[in-house]
């Protein structure tokens, strides 16, 4: 099975929002053993958007179109597929009560210009989301090919191709299966990882090695293909074993276990509970634990202490500490993970310090920083100069953080609080 | 000019690189005035390569080709330019030596099959890379279009952007400009939004008038097409205008003027500071604050008081408050706000409960949350149910946590804190 994907937005093509629809759906058809042969992206223009339809049918089976079925005017993707299909749209009193009850539930009065949500297309289906107001639709043209619109806020694409698409093209592709692992490796440069695995890179087909670096994580991937999802996992076992074999526990994760997930699994098995004391990172790195569900079990709170008088006052690094060695150093970040401890009488504190820049500061460049991990008669520190700009610095420190929680948490035993 | 960006490389189509390149193009040619009027992606295959280019070139008068320039096997755009454009490939001296050279300054062997990035088509252009080894190539058919061929990877890609293609193009345009202005517009649903400026939308042509919904925030975008920058502007400054008159304060920021920004520019012209007491927000609320370099002026610090205890015990939240109305309520938000401008001596102090999700809270839906601003003898509160999963949510509270730290602001006066 072929598919094809469009992406619909004069902000696409204008650079104002980047078209990642098109990336997601596609590692996740591939998952499922559908080839994706091709891309496009056009504007909010029904006469475009129309032959884009047209191409796109007379070279897939499947196509999805993202984007466009929004309730205001430059919204046409409901129009557009009315156009290449030759199929009128039809107002549909499910999808008008529909919306009037969701505005309802927010309480909220709604403009009588969303009804153009509740418009189909002649003999579709619709799909009604859980998240936003957009209705998705499914057109089947006569020659058996199938044509998908789904929203283009990415959690409401998402949703519908998780609960709808992958689900029916899945049953009608008889599960051929594309599977990829991707194992989350920290604290190894991009190329030392690529040296560490070259051979494997180099004798790889099926499966497939890959490589994704962003700040302070490599992703590698392995990719197998087989008639099904069990085969192709048993193909990429022993690979994966390998790998895992050669980077040892500098493997912090697995496919969608993010260090965050893999800390909280951490300390939620151990019953442990953490504080942070963030001077860079600036309330990132606590965002972050508690990025996962069910966080406020182990995660008390934190301290953004920006200033030497908040480190001071608030977590209680000394005065020496301050006016010798400096916020940027180890001995701040070691009193910074003790106090935010004591703070809220947590098991373990975990700070972050250093220089997001542009600026220099108490004359350390941009990129120099320091992690803490304090527990029970513990204590790890790391450092580091993390190269890029103000974000990717603090981006750095986040994953840093976690990683040294995360290694700190694997030698045990760290102590519970007597708080 | 009318151009059109074609990505290539397999691993696009599987989702495992996004295709960057192609909105980073296309921002950049809107600014001198090139429409981008289609992207698409395909594989590493030179049939299908040769028709995106043949496809493409039929109805755009430049057309930019990113990837497959390497000199791995898979690396084919150089044989589908010559099929599709009818000129066989030529072995260019020139190239072979520059390729022998890098190698030789980084030490390295250089394997044989490398010089096919010597290669080039009939009668076509190279150009010579200072990153990378692969060299880009310049096409011009006979029909007065240009094709140009450059590195998939965004900096070496970026290279030959800025120093050759945007140059020549620009020349050949004589310099016209697309220009855009984005107004970021919080607190008002998108669909609303688009009643309130219909008449605009449905009247415009040159400027455009386009909406892009996310989070709490709706973009409004306005753009003009003219043969100089000041002549766009002067066409969208009326149009700015009506819209502003028409949304009044809900119009939050410019362009890149972020929320944050936004506020931070209000904070630091009043030279005023701020303190942050985040439940639901987890420290995503300071973050954000702190992702505007310079923020250390006026974000002294927060706190994540995640528990009831650390909303006791740091930041003075009543026991009344607390087994009364519970911590999802007005009384605790605006506790929380004054509690941690005491705690840090700030002018303001922000706050946001509330319930991320996915479980209820003290008999609260996901989505009900309260966010507050406390300042001297002044306090603003607000109160909403956000639609959306975890993530969302507390992206919600974030937004509406700014939006009401922004309107605090502009209601003078805010007095200075005495502390």
């Amino acid at each position: 099975m072929r598919a094809e994907i469009v992406g619909i937005g004069t902000e696409i093509l204008l650079g104002q929002i980047a078209n990642t629809n098109a990336g997601e759906i596609s590692a996740r058809l591939a998952d499922i053993g559908v080839d994706v042969t091709h891309h496009q992206a056009v504007g909010d223009n029904v006469g475009r958007i129309a032959e884009a339809i047209r191409l796109a049918l007379s070279r897939a089976d499947v196509v999805i179109l993202t984007g466009g079925l929004g309730p205001t005017a430059d919204d046409v993707t409901r129009e557009a597929i009315a156009e290449a299909l030759g199929r009128p749209l039809r107002r549909h009193p499910e999808i008008e009560e529909f919306l009037r009850e969701k505005f309802r539930r927010l309480e909220r009065d709604m403009p009588e210009s969303n009804l153009v949500q509740a418009d189909v297309p002649e003999g579709a289906r619709y799909i009604l989301p859980d998240r936003g107001t957009a209705p998705g639709l499914v057109v089947e043209p006569d020659d058996g090919k199938r044509l998908y619109a789904v929203p283009g806020v990415p959690a409401e694409m998402r949703e519908m191709l998780e609960v709808n698409i992958l689900p029916e093209l899945s049953a009608l592709t008889g599960g051929g299966a594309i599977v990829s692992r991707v194992l989350r490796v920290v604290g190894v440069a991009e190329a030392r990882v690529g040296e560490l695995l070259d051979d494997l890179f180099q004798a790889s087909s099926n499966p497939t090695v890959a490589y994704l670096a962003s700040e302070g994580e490599v992703r590698v991937r392995l990719s197998a293909k087989a008639s099904t999802r069990e085969k192709a996992l048993a193909m990429i076992t022993p690979v994966e074993e390998e790998v895992r074999r050669r980077l040892g526990d500098r493997v912090v994760g697995l496919d969608e276990e993010t260090l965050e997930v893999a800390v909280g699994r951490l300390l939620a098995e151990s019953r442990l509970t953490v504080a942070c004391a963030e001077s860079l990172t600036a309330g990132g790195l606590a965002s972050r634990l508690a990025d996962v569900p069910g966080a406020s079990a182990y995660l008390a709170g934190a301290v953004v202490a920006y200033s030497p008088e908040a480190k001071r006052g608030l977590l209680g690094v000394s005065d020496q500490t301050l006016s010798g060695e400096g916020s940027v150093s180890k001995a701040c970040a070691n009193e910074m993970a003790r106090g935010v401890r004591a703070l809220f009488s947590t098991d373990l504190g975990v700070s972050t310090t250093g220089v997001a820049g542009p600026d220099e500061l108490e004359g350390h460049p941009p990129g120099e920083l320091w992690v803490a991990v304090a527990s029970e008669g513990r204590e790890s520190t790391t450092h580091f100069r993390a190269p890029g700009d103000r974000a990717q610095v603090r981006r750095w420190a986040q994953v840093l953080a976690l990683d040294l929680l995360r290694s700190h948490l694997s030698q045990p035993p760290v102590g519970r609080a007597s708080g």
